[in-house]
C-alpha cells in the first residue's frame, strides 16, 4: 500500500495522486461518502458501484457499539460485511467523543459559525439524564463516554481504537485523537493537542505490535484555531511514521479561518503523504481546498440533505418538500447522468417525500451522491489539464 | 387490449393467459405487487423491471389523497409519473370504505380468523375522534368517509370513481363497490351485494361516457360467505359487461371456505376473462386458487413483512430481526438469484435491521417480490406441462 503524487499543479498544492490498496486503487483528490453504520444510508453496495465511488468511510464509534468490532470479524472484516470492494477508511472515533461532549457542550460543529447544530447528536436524545459534558471523560489513558443508545458506559484509548479498526479490517485507519470545540481556549486547545500527540505515538507502537497488519494509519493533527499550535502538530505529527495525515479539530469560525489553517499545516507536512479534510465539505469547499493541497474528504452533507429532501444542482439546491414541485415534469438537474435523473422527475420524488416514502430519500441520496462525484472529477480533470 | 386462454389444463380449472395492454402483454396466472401511492414501497421503478414484474396494482383511495388524481393527470398519467411501463392496474376504493369502516369496527381483515388484525389502519390513526363506522357512510348515492390523513371529509361513487381511476390512467380500473365484512350477517350482506350489481351498472354506464377510454373495467363480485349471493353475484357481475372480474369482499373465516367461494363462483363466469381474487395471498394460496380458476393476485403481504423484517424463504420464514442471524454467512435462500441473495448475508441484514437502517427494508423487499414471482412462474410452468 502506497501513495503516488501522478501530477503536481504548478499553480497551486493542487496535485493527481493514488492510493494503492488491497482493495483496489484510489484516485485522489477523492470525497469519500460516509457509511457510518456500514452503510450509507438508503443504499446499497451495488449503488456505490453504480456511482463509482473507489472509497468509503465509516465510523468506529459506531460499529463498535453495533454490531460491535468482533461480529464484523467473524464475518470477516467491513468488505465482506458490507459487500463492498473497495477502498474503506474507518475514523478513529475522536469526533464522537467531540460530539458527545464539548460539542453537545457548545451547541456547535467543525466550524462554529458556519455549521451552526451542524452535529446530529443532542443531550436529549441520551436515555441517561446528563448534560453533554457529563457524557464524556478524558483523562490521560483514554476516554470514558456512554452509548448514545442506551446509555451504557464504554472506553475508548489509543490502543483499543486500534484493536477495532484492525478488526473491523479497514483499508486506513486513523489515530485516537480528541477532537477539541472551536469555543475551546487556547489553553485546553494546547493541553488537548499535546495528549493527542502522545495518544499518537501510543497508537503507532499498538500498531506495530499487531501482527499481519496491512492497514495504512493517518495521523491526526489539532491546534484548534491557533497558528502556533496548529504548526506545533503539524511538524509533530508530520515527523511520526504515519501512513497520511488527517486534518481534524476545529476549523475555525469562519471558512477563511479554515482556509488559513490549510496554508498554515499543509506546507509542513511531508509531500508524499496524503492529506484528509475531516468532515468536510461543502460542495464550495472542495475547489480551494484542494488548491491548498488537500488529497481527501469527507461528509454527511450530500447523504444527510438527502434524507430531508434537498436535491443539490450545479444551479441551486432545492427543496423536494415543496409542493410546488409536485407537477414539475423536469429532473433535478438537466445536465445530471444519475439514474435518479435519467428515470424520474421532481414531481414523482415531490410526492414521495410528501407520501413519506423512503424511496425518494433513496433516489435524492443517488442523486445527490452523483452529483458530488461528478464534482470532484471534474477538479480532477482540471488538475491534469493544468487548469488549478 | 384483450384476454386470451393459451392453454387450459386438463386436471382443474388452471390455465395459462395473457393480457394484451398498450403497456405490454401480462401472462397468466400473475401476482400484482402492491405499488399503494404510486410505489412500491423501498423500491425504485428499476427494480421492478428488475425482477421482472409485468405489473402493479396501484390504490384508487390513497391517490385521490394524495397527490390527488389531478396532479398525476397533468404528469401525463401514472405510467408516466412512476416511471414504470408495464401493466398497471387500480382499485375500486372500495376495500378502503370498508377498511374505515366496518373492517375497523370489527377488527377483521378479508378472512376474518385467519388474517386477524390484517388491516392496517385503525381507529386510533385518525385524527377525528370517532369509532370506525362513524368514519364513513354509505348511501345509494355514493359513499361519505373522512380521509386517513387529516379526518377531512371526502365522496366517493360510481361515477366518480371512473373518473378517477380514467384520471390516473390505468391500464385495468375495477368498479366501485362495497366490500362487506366477513361478520355481517346475510342481510347486510345481501343488501350491500344488491347495492354494489347497481353500482356495477352505473361504472358501466360512466365509463361509456368517457371519450377514448382504453381502460379495460373489470367487474367485482360480492355475497361474502354466503352460496346463494355469490351465486346470485356471479351470475350478476358475470353477466354484465366487464373486461374481467374480480372476487371482493369478505372470503369467509377459514382457507376452506376461500376455496369453496372459488369454487361456487368461477364456474359461473365467462370463461374467456380473466379474474382477480382480490387482496390475496399467501405463498400457500396460489396453487389452489389457480387450480380453482383464479387468473390474477395482489397482495401487499411480500412487501409488509419484508418492511418488519420477515425474508420468505423456501424452506421458512426468517425473522431478521433476531440477533441470532448477526453471524450468520449464508444468504437469505440458497437456492435464490435475487441481488440481495447473491450480494448479502443474513447477518449484515440483520444488522441493518437492528440498526434501523432502511436499506434493510429494501434488501427484503426485493427477496420477498422476487421469491414471489419465482413462485408464480413456477406455477405457471406445471400448469404448461400439465402438472396442474
Amino acid at each position: 500500500m502506497q501513495f503516488k503524487v501522478i501530477q503536481q499543479s504548478k499553480k497551486s498544492r493542487a496535485r493527481l495522486g493514488v492510493i494503492k490498496t488491497a482493495h483496489g486503487d484510489l484516485h485522489t483528490p477523492a470525497f469519500f461518502p460516509v457509511a457510518t453504520q456500514a452503510v450509507i444510508k438508503t443504499l446499497t453496495s451495488d449503488n456505490i458501484k453504480q456511482i463509482g465511488f473507489e472509497g468509503v468511510l465509516a465510523n468506529t464509534y459506531h460499529l463498535h457499539l453495533r454490531p460491535g468490532e468482533k461480529i464484523i470479524k467473524k464475518m470477516s472484516g467491513l468488505h465482506q460485511f458490507m459487500n463492498f470492494q473497495g477502498v474503506i477508511t474507518t475514523d478513529s472515533g475522536g469526533f464522537q467523543v467531540f460530539s458527545l461532549g464539548s460539542g453537545i457542550e457548545h451547541g456547535v460543529g467543525k466550524i462554529a459559525k458556519i455549521f451552526p447544530g451542524s452535529q446530529s447528536i443532542k443531550p436529549s436524545h441520551f436515555k441517561c439524564d446528563r448534560t453533554g459534558s457529563e457524557m464524556v471523560r478524558i483523562t490521560e489513558e483514554g476516554v470514558w463516554f456512554r452509548s448514545h443508545l442506551d446509555g451504557s458506559q464504554h472506553f475508548l484509548n489509543p490502543e483499543k481504537s486500534m484493536q477495532i479498526q484492525q478488526d473491523l479490517s479497514s483499508d486506513i485507519a486513523f489515530a485516537f485523537d480528541e477532537c477539541t470545540s472551536p469555543l475551546a481556549g487556547m489553553d485546553y486547545t494546547q493541553k488537548s493537542m499535546e495528549r493527542t500527540h502522545r495518544w499518537a505515538e501510543r497508537c503507532i507502537l499498538a500498531k506495530s505490535k499487531i501482527k499481519n497488519n496491512k492497514q495504512m494509519l493517518f495521523g491526526i493533527m489539532q491546534g484548534g484555531e491557533y497558528k502556533k499550535l496548529r504548526e506545533q502538530s503539524a511538524k509533530f505529527i508530520g515527523g511520526l511514521d504515519f501512513d497520511g495525515f488527517g486534518i481534524g479539530g476545529s476549523l475555525g469560525r469562519t471558512k477563511t479561518k479554515m482556509y488559513e489553517i490549510l496554508d498554515w499545516t499543509i506546507p509542513l507536512l511531508p509531500n508524499e503523504k496524503p492529506r484528509h479534510l475531516l468532515g468536510i465539505g461543502y460542495l464550495e469547499d472542495f475547489e480551494q481546498a484542494i488548491k491548498a493541497g488537500v488529497d481527501l474528504f469527507d461528509c454527511v452533507y450530500p447523504t444527510r440533505f438527502a434524507r430531508h429532501g434537498i436535491a443539490i444542482t450545479a444551479k441551486e439546491k432545492l427543496n423536494l418538500n415543496q409542493s410546488k414541485f409536485l407537477t414539475d415534469k423536469n429532473p433535478l438537474d438537466k445536465s445530471c447522468a444519475c439514474p435518479t435523473c435519467q428515470n424520474h422527475t421532481r414531481g414523482y420524488i415531490c410526492h414521495l417525500f410528501r407520501a413519506k416514502e423512503i424511496t425518494g430519500q433513496q433516489l435524492l441520496t443517488m442523486h445527490n451522491l452523483w452529483f458530488f462525484k461528478q464534482f470532484i472529477d471534474k477538479i480532477r480533470q482540471k488538475i491534469a489539464d493544468g487548469n488549478l
